[in-house]
C-alpha cells in the first residue's frame, strides 16, 4: 500500500513529529512509503526514504531535497525534465501546530489530497483545551473543572492548591506546571503563557489512575486499541515524553475489568462519531472514584500510537481505505442566469 | 489603500459570493483594489477590475484570464516575461463553504498572507450551526433551544410545532423550511439533508423582533454599526437574501432605545472577543419578552453589511491596518541536538 508520511511543521512540536515519522516508518515497513517535510518557513521538500534520520533535518540537509509545491490533487516536483505529481493518500504526522490545529487538513482538503488525519472541526475540539471543556459539556462526556487565564484580562484563580497550568493549544507538556504553593502560580502562569496567550488551569488529581485509548473507524465500525496505563511520574516533562513519541514496543494491557474498558470505549466514540471519522486518536481519561473523565484528545498521537494496536499495519490500511471525502459543492449560476434574463441581457 | 477582493469558492453561495464582491467593488471605490476568483475546482484567477460583473463568472469568461498559485506570501502569476507576485492584504468574501469554514482562512494563514476575515477557530463556530450552540453555552450568551438529527440516525422529535429545519452548516436560508404540521417535517428534513449530514431544529418564534448588529475590532476596541431591524416576512428566502446580498444603500436605524442596543452590543462583544480579531462579522438577535437571544453569526455578512456602516471605508482601512498575524513558532532542534551529542554522534 502507497503511503505519504507528512511531518515537520512550524510548531514548537516540529521535532518531535520528525522522531514520530522515523518511528512510523519503521512500524509500517511493508508498505510502499514516501517522505514529505514541512520546514519551519512552510516549504515542502520530497525525502529520499534512506535519509529519514533526524540528523538530516537538524542539519537542514533536507535543503538540498527536491521542493514541492502543494497543488489540486497532489505534491508537484518540478524538474528541467518536466514534472512529477506525488498524490498517494497523506498520511498527516504534524504534531501541534499546522497539523494538529486544521491547517494541513484544509490545505489537503482543498487540494482534494486523500488523507489520514483530523478534520478541520476536529482539529478546532481537540487543538485547544478550551474547546475540548465546551464539546465535553455539549455532547455530554465528564472532564476535570477548569478555568481560562487570558493574558491580557486579569482573573482570580478560585481553584485551590495544588493545581496544573496548561498553554490552551499545545500538547507534549510543553510549558505545563504543576502549581502546589500560591506564590508559584504567577511563574507557572507566565511560563504558560509564553507559548499560548491563553491558558487553562485544572485541579491537579494526586496519584490520579490514568488510561489511554486509541482507535478509528473503519467500514463504518469503531476499532479500539488494548487500554495502556502510563507509566508516569507526575506528569511527562518534554524531554519523557519526546523518548515516547519514539516509542514502538507493544505495551502490556492496564490491568482493569470489562466494565471500566466498556466505560473507556463508550465515552471514547461520544467523542469520534461525526467528528474524528478518517483520523486515527488517542483519548487520555482520568477515572476518579469509578467515573471515566476525559483529560486529553491527542488528534495526531505520537507515532500513531502504534505501540498499542496489535496489528498496526493493518489498522492503518483499514483506516486508509476508509477516509471521508471532502464534498466539493458542484458551484451553479441559476440565479445569475434568471437574473440577467429577466434584465434581458 | 490597497486591498484584495477573493471571491467565488466551491460552495453553494458561490454565485453570493460573485454579487457580494461586485457590491463591495462599488463601496470600496476610494480603494486601490485587485479581485482574485477562486472558480468551483479552485483555481484562483486575477480577474480585471473592468471585468467584474456577474456574466463574467457565469459566462466562464474568467478561465481566460491569469492564473495565479496560492504561494508563500501571496498569489503568483507568471508569465513568459517572468512572475508577479500578488501580496495585499485579502478582504475574504468567498461566503459559505471555503470562505467560512475555515479553510481560506488556513490556506491564508499558511502561506503568510495579511487577511480580513474570520480565523480557523471562529469559523468551525460560526459555520457550523451546532458549534455557535456549543460556543453560546460556554460563553454564556443565550440562544434558541435546539435538537440535531443527524442523517443516518434514527432521532424523535421533542420540540412541538411550528419549528424552524436547516442544515446544521449553510447561510443565506438555503435549504431551510419553517414546518408547521407534524405531516411536513420529514420532507423538511429531507430537503436540508440534501445539504449537510446535520440539520437543527429550533421552535419558530412567530413575530419574532429581529435585530441585526455588524462590528470588529481595531486598535483593541469594539467598532459597532448602526442596529437594523430586518425588513422580513416569515423568513428570507434564498433568492429575496440573494437581492441583500447586493445591498449598498444605507439603512435606518431600528427604533429601539438605548438599553437594549447596549444589551445587543455586549452580547456581541462577548461572541466576539478572542474569537473574531481579524473579521467584520454580523450577528442577528432575537428579542424575547426583553431578552436577547443569538440567532446566528455572519463572519463573512453578505457585501460585509456595509449597509450598517455609517462610513464604511474607513471602517474597512481601521480593521485592515488592525489584523492579527498568524504567528509561526520557530523552529528548535534543541532535542535532537542533545540526544545525538548524548549518543556520542
Amino acid at each position: 500500500m502507497k503511503l505519504t508520511i507528512l511531518f515537520g511543521g512550524a510548531s514548537f512540536e516540529h521535532e518531535i513529529s520528525v522522531v514520530s515519522a522515523i518511528t512510523v516508518k519503521e512500524k509500517l515497513d511493508s508498505f510502499d512509503l514516501s517522505f514529505v517535510f514541512c520546514d519551519g518557513d512552510h516549504k515542502f521538500y520530497l525525502i529520499d526514504a534512506g535519509k529519514m534520520k533526524a540528523t538530516t533535518f537538524s542539519k537542514q540537509l533536507h535543503k538540498k531535497m527536491p521542493e514541492l509545491t502543494l497543488t489540486n490533487g497532489g505534491f508537484l516536483q518540478k524538474s528541467f525534465l518536466g514534472s512529477t505529481m506525488h498524490s498517494d493518500t497523506v498520511l498527516n504526522l504534524i504534531h501541534g501546530g499546522d497539523g494538529e490545529d486544521g491547517t494541513i487538513s484544509s490545505l489537503l482538503d482543498f487540494y482534494d489530497i486523500k488523507f489520514i488525519g483530523p478534520r478541520k472541526e476536529a482539529c478546532t475540539f481537540s487543538y485547544d483545551k478550551r474547546y475540548t471543556k465546551y464539546l465535553c459539556d455539549a455532547i455530554g462526556v465528564k472532564s476535570v473543572p477548569y478555568e481560562v487565564f487570558s493574558k491580557d484580562v486579569e482573573t482570580n484563580l478560585s481553584l485551590s492548591m495544588p493545581i496544573i497550568v496548561k498553554p490552551a493549544s499545545l500538547g507534549s507538556s510543553i510549558g505545563v506546571s504543576i502549581v502546589r504553593e500560591e506564590s508559584e502560580f504567577d511563574y507557572a502562569l507566565d511560563t504558560a503563557f509564553e507559548f499560548d496567550s491563553s491558558v487553562l488551569v485544572e485541579p491537579f488529581i494526586e496519584g490520579v489512575k490514568e488510561y489511554n485509548l486509541a482507535g478509528y473507524m473503519a467500514g463504518g465500525k469503531m476499532h479500539f486499541s488494548i487500554v495502556e496505563e502510563p507509566q508516569k511520574e507526575e506528569f511527562l516533562d518534554f524531554e519523557k515524553k519526546y523518548m515516547d513519541f519514539s516509542r514502538s514496543e507493544q505495551v502490556s494491557r492496564a490491568e482493569i475489568g470489562e466494565v471500566l474498558i466498556q466505560k473507556l470505549k463508550s465515552n471514547f466514540e461520544k467523542v469520534y462519531r461525526g467528528m474524528f471519522e478518517g483520523a486515527l486518536i488517542r483519548c487520555d481519561f482520568f477515572v476518579v472514584d469509578g467515573e471515566v473523565l476525559l483529560n486529553e484528545i491527542n488528534p495526531i498521537p505520537g507515532s500513531m500510537a502504534n505501540y498499542l494496536f496489535e496489528d498496526f499495519p493493518e489498522s492503518i490500511k483499514a483506516l486508509a481505505t476508509s477516509l471521508p471525502n471532502a464534498s466539493k459543492a458542484k458551484v451553479s449560476y441559476d440565479y445569475i442566469h434568471s437574473i440577467s434574463q429577466a434584465k434581458g441581457k
